[in-house]
């Protein structure tokens, strides 16, 4: 997420990282699939069968949490988990992670240790086993995941593959997070602490679907289909998407950290209702006109999502 | 550096990574041939040719650096530098970078840019492209360098690899990182704000020399050699190292960030006196006794070097 998704344009950090991107000047056959621009970074290993996924993500004290309500097992699960929905996005299995931690002022040895214990215990249940990493002290608490992961070659789902006439479609409620950053109670609350990455639903949708675009949904589905529609010159149409119980409708649009994944098929392609429990529900579609406008019930919808350097939420 | 050194034992730093290491459970077989322990992690991706090597590095204001006497095209270079100074270490050539940048208050968008300047040029000339990351604002400024290199497969040097009677080297001449950060002119100053990482000379030891074992001196030598040796499971003998002008015996010993590499060989091989223009200095033997024991001219050297937890320097 926030994986400078290349060719986002609203505010200043769309240009920030365009220019980023410009710059990287990546260079063709050398083992590079796809740079800047996607969830992952693609590298191809000579002679092998499989295209490697790179994703970092940082998590931040007073930006993505803070340490009086966020407790440190929570962020080990959370630090992993975004980067392990980036993996997903792609249809990837996770294969190793690295964490690099600057423990802040209020992050004792217990606090540390803690982190960890949720970290471990995420790290386990999907295959990421912790190989390395940095470790610092530091004024404020920041850490920055890094998850690998691995598809058969050629076969990451990337979110410029949408052709006009794709149906939209997304997995689970929305709305829950950016709600239980509100409340900070409940079965929200919850969802945003421990959310959980759809890998299982990645590989079903790369296997088995055949999705043709996909990412997840870090910042807000306004921003994010925007993205995936700019990235695939399209503009969407959609109608409101499935809320979480009791989010707003602005919650569900603009609310970020759901990590749910935003995907499109092709008309002939049978989407069914669920996947194991999460509901699978076709919002709209993708189509001609001017690429990464989103239309909500027919009106333009602003991509009001999370910006770092916009300022705003 | 400061890469979960594995069974590094020495303060609070130590600990807090051997418990980490110890919980991480890495499954065997699963295409890791070196997790937490050592300047890399390993991955063999299946099918390939090569090894994967692996590193992060944190760079942080008020911990590495200040914002007012650190330029930023410098920040950028050295957080890369620091990335392939551990490729090196291994022996490796680099294949890509991601960057994760939380950009600080007094980091404006001109800052941004330079940072990134000082970047893609180290990028640019040593064949390391930056291929992802992530970008956030942050109360102070904070990156981590992900950098990605390789080897011929079973070929990676490593610190766990020095034999009892093997030559202790060291490149270059130590101290003039710490003489620059105390001085903050000068060539030791420059030594310090743009560290060459020594990628030539690592694919030599590893192709031409046969190192027994290799590290990087990122936080002085009396704690690397430390890490070294106990590594090896023995303990080293040297006399004092070849100092950067200017520098104290106290800082060539115990100052950081120097980036040179520490390597060992058999008693049969031949180290020419330089690599290029890079001195290669042997200064002392491994030898059976206490693991990670470290004697200075027959004292015992205490492992003074940087430790983010001690707090000390």
């Amino acid at each position: 997420m926030r994986d400078w998704g290349g060719r986002l344009p609203t505010g200043d950090e769309a240009e920030i990282l365009e220019a980023i991107r410009r710059r990287a000047h990546l260079p063709v056959g050398r083992g590079l699939a796809l740079g800047i621009g996607d969830d992952c970074a693609i590298y191809r290993p000579r002679g092998a069968r499989e295209d490697l996924l790179f994703t970092t993500d940082l998590l931040l004290e007073d930006v993505h949490f803070r340490r009086q309500t966020h407790p440190p097992e929570a962020l080990g699960h959370k630090a992993l988990a975004r980067g392990l929905s980036d993996i997903a996005a792609m249809g990837g299995v996770p294969r190793f992670c690295l964490l690099s931690l600057a423990a802040g002022a209020g992050a004792d040895r217990r606090w540390i240790d803690r982190f960890y214990d949720g970290l471990f215990r995420l790290a386990r249940a999907t295959g990421a086993p912790l190989v390395g990493g940095d470790l610092a002290r530091a004024a404020q608490t920041a850490c920055d995941i890094v998850v690998c992961g691995a598809v058969p070659r050629g076969t990451a789902l990337r979110r410029d593959g949408a052709r006009a006439g794709h149906a939209i479609y997304v997995s689970g409620r929305l709305g829950g997070s950016a709600l239980g950053l509100e409340t900070g109670t409940g079965k929200a609350w919850a969802r945003h602490l421990r959310p959980q990455p759809r890998l299982a639903l990645g590989v079903f949708l790369r296997e088995r679907i055949g999705a043709s675009a996909a990412m997840d949904l870090s910042d807000g589905i306004s921003l994010d289909l925007h993205r995936m529609a700019l990235a695939s010159g399209l503009e969407a149409a959609i109608e409101p998407p499935p809320r979480f119980p009791g989010a707003s409708p602005g919650q569900a649009l603009h609310g970020g950290e759901d990590y749910e994944l935003l995907f499109t098929a092709g008309p002939r392609i049978t989407v069914p209702a669920r996947f194991e429990t999460i509901p699978l529900t076709r919002i709209g579609v993708m189509r001609r006109g001017q690429p990464g406008a989103v239309y909500l019930s027919g009106q333009p919808l602003p991509a009001l999502g999370y910006d770092h350097f916009r300022g705003s939420r």
